[in-house]
């Protein structure tokens, strides 16, 4: 266990952690005490058929949802609907390699966790710890999306709605390898040293180069053409990469990043079918929106739209943002009250 | 001066090299005697009206032309055409840091060198060496590209015809950090040794994450799904990047490609004419036919087309190729029959 600041209450406001207990993982692995932090809005209603689920992104916190995607006024309304974003396991909030306790799991002796391991964690959660036995929704973006798929499939009774955003069911060879060259600037830091380095600030040139693949592939071409880094009150795009994308890594756990990253790769639904993926989203009853970002380098429309023919009865929600992927920052102003819309539109349907 | 066996007439064959003497630089280096690594191909007629020049892209040579597009049956056809290859400064072949002799320019001393540099000592060398005072064609791709838009803003005169394919003018801010992270691949090696290597293999690790970049960026998420890479032999993705990326990229000198690399971010016609890329375009008298690559990843049919539009009479020909950028090595059996259809019918155009 080593500190890191960043992964504070100070910087990520209002969650609480919650032991799960001993999680035993798909890998064969063992987290002896797997701690979920939890950010919850509203009041989960005498019926208990009020629950969204939240799960979070590939070095996300619930926090990114906090400020720009749930209160009143957003389809995520917290007058309505009792709301729980899970932080998944590795994210530097829940039991992440940087900050286990247990020295069978600490840094470098972190277990490989699947995104089915942070799914059936997120069940046991939601039934153990707040009596919730089905979702009204499961939302969420990039590896939100692939815990959302995940959700859906293995436990189609549990969901009644489901919109994975800027995210697939099964990671594309592309996405693998791009993921890889993510790592690789982790790994390349003689700082990094294994794993086992004394503080994150060790590794942070290979943080720098980590956030320089985002650059090119988090954000699109036509985003860097047309200077939209502008309206977010930076003043070049040295600015924007020296004051915002390489300070936003470098802040973070090049293990925990490590171990989402291996998560991401390979997500796959198709793990309960023998990889037959058109089984898999078969077994889908959620009403779902599939959302893909228009201007997505990585999690491309194409590959979205492909596997949204999959699942019966669903509609593929296309978000307009010249962004890319990193869209899901909600940089764009037209961004959020696209979600709002779609996600709207989805809790209207009647389950 | 460092010996690499990459750079040998065994693997790059039949090229002649030809020095232009003394070439002072944009930038304000000198490179004291340049040489240029040259292949020709068919012969130059009595009225010297049926000359074809060829610049290089990035890390290629000739050799990569000689292979797939020159030849009897090709528009590029060496019995109506003098064809001739110059291999662009800093590729390995002609004057570059790992062979530069004179050691005020050899390795990490190796000057600045811009697009306009290598378009200057090339219409020297046709001029002074072949005789060669207006070109019937110029055509390259990428960085051959960006040459080619050179060649047609600098010396209208001269440039009866051009196709610039899959590259572009005035590079774009995603591209410049494309190719920054190429560079920091072999800059974070600690063998690059601040480019005082004793030899390439010193900065093998460099070279391969360099290449686990070009395999996200340089092929299409299309082409890793579908599984292309079958079509060259390969029998997975894993022996595609182990048996071909990886060795290609290896093989090569560090500095070669960092040279390459900082011209490449800098081209810019828009230089002659204080910033104003459309006045720059608006020069070309060339017929000009601009060929960007329908999935390439960072020259984009878009920005392609934008500058398309700013070229008076020039028409738009996208190459439909599902490989991305890397399609230019003509991976896909209908890769070759479109640059002929099209080269074909932009030769015929008279002039």
């Amino acid at each position: 266990m080593i500190d890191n600041p960043y992964y504070s209450p100070e910087v990520h406001k209002d969650f609480t952690l919650v032991s799960i207990g001993r999680l035993e993982l798909e890998e064969g692995g063992v987290i002896p005490d797997c701690s979920l932090a939890v950010r919850t809005w509203g009041t989960l209603n005498a019926a208990k058929d009020n629950a969204i689920l939240i799960p979070t992104w590939y070095s996300g916190t619930h926090q990114i949802w906090a400020d720009a995607y749930v209160g009143p006024g957003h389809a995520l309304d917290p007058e309505k609907y009792f709301i729980v974003c899970v932080n998944q396991i590795g994210n530097g909030l829940s039991t992440s390699p940087h900050n286990a306790t247990d020295p069978s799991v600490s840094m470098s002796r972190f277990p490989h966790v699947r995104i089915g391991d942070d799914v059936v964690a997120q069940e046991r959660l939601l039934r153990e710890h707040f009596g919730i036995d089905r979702l009204a929704l499961v939302v969420g973006g990039s590896m939100g999306a692939q815990q959302t798929y995940e959700w859906a499939v293995r436990f189609p009774d549990k969901v009644l709605r489901a919109a994975p955003i800027a995210g697939t069911a099964r990671n594309t060879p592309h996405d693998f390898l791009f993921t890889e060259a993510l790592n690789e600037q982790i790994w390349s830091d003689p700082g990094w040293n294994g794993g086992e380095y004394a503080s994150h600030e060790e590794v942070h040139d290979g943080l720098v180069r980590h956030a320089h693949i985002w650059a090119i592939m988090g954000f699109s071409t036509e985003f860097w053409k047309q200077e939209r880094w502008a309206a977010l009150g930076f003043t070049s795009k040295e600015a924007f990469l020296g004051d915002f994308l390489e300070p936003y890594f470098t802040a973070m756990d090049p293990n925990d990043l490590l171990a989402m990253a291996w998560k991401w790769q390979r997500g796959d639904v198709s793990r309960h079918t023998g990889g037959d993926l058109a089984a898999a989203l078969g077994r889908i009853t959620a009403a779902m929106f599939v959302m893909p970002i228009s201007e997505d380098m990585f999690f491309p429309v194409r590959d979205c739209a492909a596997e949204q023919s999959l699942v019966p009865g669903s509609e593929l929600r296309v978000v307009e943002d010249v962004s890319g992927h990193l869209g899901l920052f909600a940089i764009d102003s037209q961004f959020i009250p696209q979600i709002d819309r779609h996600l709207g539109e989805l809790l209207a349907i009647p389950r």
